[in-house]
């Protein structure tokens, strides 16, 4: 700072948005990864929209939530407004492009969304969501909504944070129990509702809320003796059945649970990454069949880290033709942010280069060419070229944690030698320019 | 459509955005992944910072055109705004970070920037930026400036849209050239405006706009014998020296230019991929010495592909401490577009999958077993779920371009077999499920 300093902006970004620093952004990055290859290994196709659309468009289905949180603004005379979410680009992408694209149409898309929650630790209002959806033309075969549990068992099996569950239920069966139980439809939201917090406030809560509602003690012990159904997939779907249930939709809703349980095995599935859990509820209107939450064994705190479902039709606001689809969501930032204050996310390296050339000679004809052999043959290479002395080249390559500097001084290149230091281990050992490459290779990282 | 069909919602995307169906999606992410894997083949570190900042951190040193532009809105009571580069961003993120960061800090940044342009062919209101910036703390070596062009090279070397030259000047030499010429600070402003036209305008409608400026014929005559020099890089180098112009600042950016020259020869670029070219000035007051600009031979007509150059001081806005850097920016969005439009993009295949398992069968334990031996392999794999005729099946296949249809049928499920297509040649063939792998690996795709 010197006297002639003038006043400087404010540098922080806004609450709400994150910002990492770099050994963090790897690790983000990383992830991002894992998940964008897993999509690719079921051949899900890449899709970018834009993060600006008509605001008529992004609010056609949203309620009073939504249209709180959206940054809407106008821009010449259009009413714009930011996406909350990539369900409902792609709605309108589907619609729009219907006779382009070939059906059953398998996208995914991982991209930043905007809501103005308001601010609190864990929640975000820029954050990337990564979606899967598979939308089918009038239908869809129901073997769809098992190979998503299979997509979520191979990203975070690969993502690699412990043992998860994937819990598994089915809309139908929940609604038709209180359809069942003449419950009439407004009610049943509410209890659906209701069901949903049974994780997070108990059961002694949920029963007073029902009670509250006005339901019969009776009603609600049948929904807790609904809700207590526990133990393996089978056993669970056979208790199912023997409530004798005499509703058409708890009857479809149990047929359909019990083929994708069966096919999610199939599907390679182990027993102890996938259960039915029939107290998933997930939103209301949207959801009509299977759904899914994820829960990592070890941080059930997190809440649920990947969830989804089936829905009748995707997009009726945009065209008259009927889009049944299936897909998940995990929204990334929160995750990471969640794995981050868990102490989970492990930063393995902060930089992407393996060799840093550290050259203390005027003449950089070596060094230079010597970093462009490393780069041709796929080895990621930085050249330490500012004026320096060596210990403060060598921190730099320790700062960012590269794991090999290759020395180049006046004695090398008259021997045309490198000396190469192995920052792991600390040792250092003289190798001849053309075994380079072969040495670093065989050291490894 | 029936007549019960309400009036839909316009699924059109606003004028001036990019949506891309999934063929193109899949060429523009291959693009995009060249571009990140040179970039960190050369150790930058990857960076995300938000797309919404406070409006008077972005506009704290736009100009007009930039103000214009820009999509600012509010949210609450904060004045907010949409980036319009990944610059300004960098400047404030170094500066909130300084004391957190490895300097020389390479970063590189690809991300979506805004500006609300006049719709026009080939113009974007949203559009990727892929950036490198090297930033030095005080000062910056040279020969950071000769790894650019060595970048820029690998990264369209790999893309591979033919011949390129990356044209180098030094903005010194100009200014001191001008200077030298008793040009005034002010005028020489709008002389270098007017000489970035050249290959737009032409020399003479240069010389006439020079001529209304008020400068003199001799003077006119002596920026065009400058202009014309021209040669191989030695050539103009020595050529420059012996206009025997006594400015410090020409002198000084001789110097640079022939130092950067020769260590981009020695990064291993070849002679024929960079030229000097003192025509261009780039902008005004933010570039302090080399710049570059790079022109793809066969279509000049696009304009520069990647564009850069030295600045002195990255963020003098935001904090006291001098950031020298250098940088270059590849508008991508613009580029796919008019790549497209020359007919550059090849679409080679328009889905990741390698091979659609096709089922004949209704109990799915063969085919969905199979899916999974096949992804677990990394062999990118969808089952083809729905109920159709053989031939429907096949057309998804071929629609997509999936190199690979497995078919299943109850008698392949009775022999342990798959019957395997390959769609490229058609030629059809049994195999054993368990030589499956090695099969499909042995056609390779």
């Amino acid at each position: 700072m010197n006297d002639m300093s003038t006043k400087k902006l404010n540098t922080t970004v806004l609450p709400g948005f994150m910002e990492l620093l770099p050994p963090l952004q790897m690790a983000f990055n990383r992830m991002e990864n894992v998940i964008r290859e897993t999509y690719e290994q079921y051949g899900f196709l890449p899709l970018d929209t834009p993060v600006i659309e008509r605001a008529e468009v992004l609010l056609a289905k949203a309620g009073g939530e939504t249209e709180r949180q959206i940054y809407r603004f106008t821009k010449g005379d259009t009413d714009l407004a930011l996406r909350f979410d990539l369900t409902v680009p792609l709605a309108r992408y589907v619609s729009k492009h219907e006779r382009e694209i070939t059906f059953p149409f398998r996208r995914y898309h991982i991209g930043k969304v905007y809501r103005g929650e308001s601010p609190q630790k864990g929640r975000f209002r820029e954050f990337y969501q990564c979606d899967i959806d598979i939308i089918g033309r009038d239908t869809l075969s129901l073997v769809n909504d098992a190979e998503i549990p299979s997509v979520i068992y191979n990203v975070f099996s690969r993502l690699d944070f412990g043992p998860f569950v994937i819990r598994i239920s089915n809309r139908k069966i929940l609604k038709g129990l209180l359809e069942g139980l003449a419950i009439s439809l407004e009610k049943s939201v509410e209890v659906m509702r209701i069901i949903d917090k049974i994780d997070k406030v108990g059961k002694n809560s949920v029963s007073v809320m029902m009670s509250d509602l006005g339901l019969t003690k009776e009603t609600i012990e049948k929904i807790f003796q609904f809700l207590q159904i526990s133990g393996a997939t089978d056993v669970i779907i056979q208790s199912l059945r023997s409530l004798d249930i005499k509703n058409e939709q708890f009857l479809l809703g149990v047929d359909e649970l019990s083929q994708v349980i069966t096919n999610v095995g199939k599907l390679g599935v182990p027993d102890s990454y996938y259960a039915i859990d029939l107290s998933i509820a997930r939103g209301l209107d949207y959801y009509t069949g299977t759904v899914y939450e994820t829960i990592l064994s070890a941080y059930p705190g997190i809440g649920s880290v990947c969830s989804g479902g089936r829905y009748d039709n995707l997009a009726e606001k945009y065209t008259d033709q009927k889009l049944p689809g299936v897909g998940i969501s995990i929204g990334l930032t929160r995750l990471f942010y969640q794995l981050n204050e868990a102490g989970l996310i492990k930063q393995c390296s902060s930089t992407p280069t393996k060799v840093l050339i550290v050259p203390f000679v005027s003449d950089l004809t070596l060094p230079l060419s010597v970093a462009t052999m490393l780069r041709g043959a796929g080895i990621a290479t930085e050249i330490y070229l500012e004026e320096a002395r060596m210990k403060n080249k060598i921190a730099y390559a320790n700062k960012l944690g590269i794991p090999f500097a290759v020395i180049i001084g006046e004695d090398e290149v008259r021997n045309g030698e490198c000396s190469v230091k192995n920052m792991k281990i600390g040792k250092q050992t003289q190798v001849k320019a053309e075994n380079l490459l072969a040495f670093i290779e065989s050291e490894g990282n």
